[in-house]
């Protein structure tokens, strides 16, 4: 494990992604990893590419990580595969197009699965971005699904937020409802070179203005992630904003808030495996026939059950 | 609180009303109420109509409303209004027609709020449809959101989930990646006298020729709510998906899982305001501080306040 950590450290691509498989999978060592992990992070730029599927963001990734490597930047990308929660498999197919920079030097590429309820970003997403971190990356990229309103848990993990749009895709509305709006440091019109490109951004710039106010102004650039304009001005809106996050007031807010969250997320977690344990020996003692039959319910159950482990 | 309830149970439809917003507001007494309405539940169809905004979903449900009527059912209705898990505030206006109904006797309409990360159907969404069972509703329809992953929830806690399609929207991979396919025991393709929506069935019944087949095949019915017509079927496949479920073993089966999840929401709620507490404390010393700087970790951290309260 510790010449796992060394080689990971020093950047071994084959180590780092058996760390993040490690984690992944959730197994006994995973707690320990993290926690040898954690100390070492706090520098890499986590940026968050959402958006509709069908907008385009694999393409734009693709010619994002370009950016950064013109500034020498080491960069790790997470690719969140949509899988359906009930097939467990992945529906979509690959990210083709990324995979041309599989090979470069300084670029590491993993895709995972979405799993479950949680939507697109899960715990599982936030620790392999963190090793990411530690491991030495300075640009960590997480393309999202873009699915709904469980894409907003994005915010949770991401320095910056960067919603991809497109022309004729119509999903203004969804947008506004799944409260991803609130959550975009900086919109990308994406396919510019196609017809309705200045129109989605002028309704963004109106929808912008219904939203509360805030320090931050989120840009809206056009790109064409085709013919390679505006994603120059793309990268420099991620360095000021993350240059504001470490100089503002209310970037320290949001930089404290996540972790926070981050702490609640593990809490919830070690919890949960304690009372799931409990709970499958009250399923296994024939509990849920009872809930069946309403001789119990399920809050006097919940309650049983927490003041088993409870102080 | 002992009048509240037994006025609600007599049906008193203010009464009703008070439960739920007690419930809603997550008030101290929300479990207490909750322990009282258990009991008496599990006697009511609990109806998920869901599908993309713009689907005819509220007409639809006004349409189904009208045909439960006509078998003198007490019908309640839980609207789910989209709000935005950062402002608050629902986005999208009233659903006006329904209102057509809201003084009929043994009609009871509610609104919600979809709130937060869990997406459209909420653990009070739960609470109030359980409110509605026990208070004597023979029918109580659910009608979503309809903005992605988070829609799947709508299983956890409806007998029969019914999708609305229409012609035009072009929603099917969508669809396909949130899962909710797999969820659907009825489709229903709504706007039928418009063109296209003979494809749009023959579509869904390609799709469902993808899934993993089940002892219940989903009947896909074309419906003009404009017109009237196909609402009658939609009704009587709603019943027999009924019996289906109290007959057959994957009936008993999905019932059970559905119970199973019910504890296992009420104790993650039960978790989350425990931890919340606990961690309030830490926070208030002046640890997020030091995880920022990296002096401490959200592991090391958990670990500290489990051990806090656990036996």
């Amino acid at each position: 494990m510790e010449k796992l950590l060394s080689n990971a450290f020093k950047g071994d691509p084959r180590s780092i992604g058996r760390l993040i498989s490690l984690v992944e999978a959730d197994t006994p060592k995973a707690k320990e990893i993290m926690k040898q992990i954690y100390p070492r992070t706090g520098n890499a730029k986590v940026i968050g590419i959402t958006g509709s599927p069908g907008a385009g963001k694999s393409t734009f990734v693709d010619r994002l990580i370009e950016q950064f490597q013109k500034e020498n930047k080491k960069i790790g990308v997470i690719a969140i595969d949509p899988s359906s929660p009930f097939t467990g498999g992945a529906i979509l197919g690959d990210r083709l197009r990324m995979q041309g920079h599989a090979l470069d030097k300084d670029v590491f590429i993993r895709s995972m699965g979405s799993r479950g309820h949680l939507g697109g970003v899960s715990r599982s997403t936030h620790e392999a971005a963190l090793i990411l971190d530690a491991c030495g990356f300075d640009i960590v990229l997480i393309e999202t699904v873009g699915v709904g309103q469980s894409e907003v848990d994005i915010i949770k993990i991401a320095d910056s937020v960067c919603l991809v749009l497109v022309p004729g895709m119509g999903d203004d509305v969804q947008i506004m409802k799944a409260g991803i709006m609130e959550i975009a440091d900086t919109f990308v019109i994406n396919k510019a070179d196609k017809e309705g490109a200045d129109k989605v951004a002028a309704d963004v710039q109106v929808m912008l203005k219904m939203l509360k106010e805030k320090d931050w102004i989120p840009p809206v650039t056009l790109v064409s992630s085709r013919n390679n304009t505006g994603v120059d001005e793309v990268k420099n809106t991620l360095n000021n904003h993350w240059n504001y996050l470490h100089t503002s007031n209310e970037g320290k807010k949001r930089r404290f808030s996540q972790l926070e969250m981050e702490v609640e997320a593990v809490l919830r977690g070690e919890i949960s495996i304690m009372t799931e344990k409990l709970w499958k020996k009250r399923k296994q003692d024939g509990v849920v026939e009872d809930l069946a039959a309403r001789k119990t319910d399920p809050y006097t159950l919940a309650g049983e059950i927490i003041s088993e482990i409870i102080k």
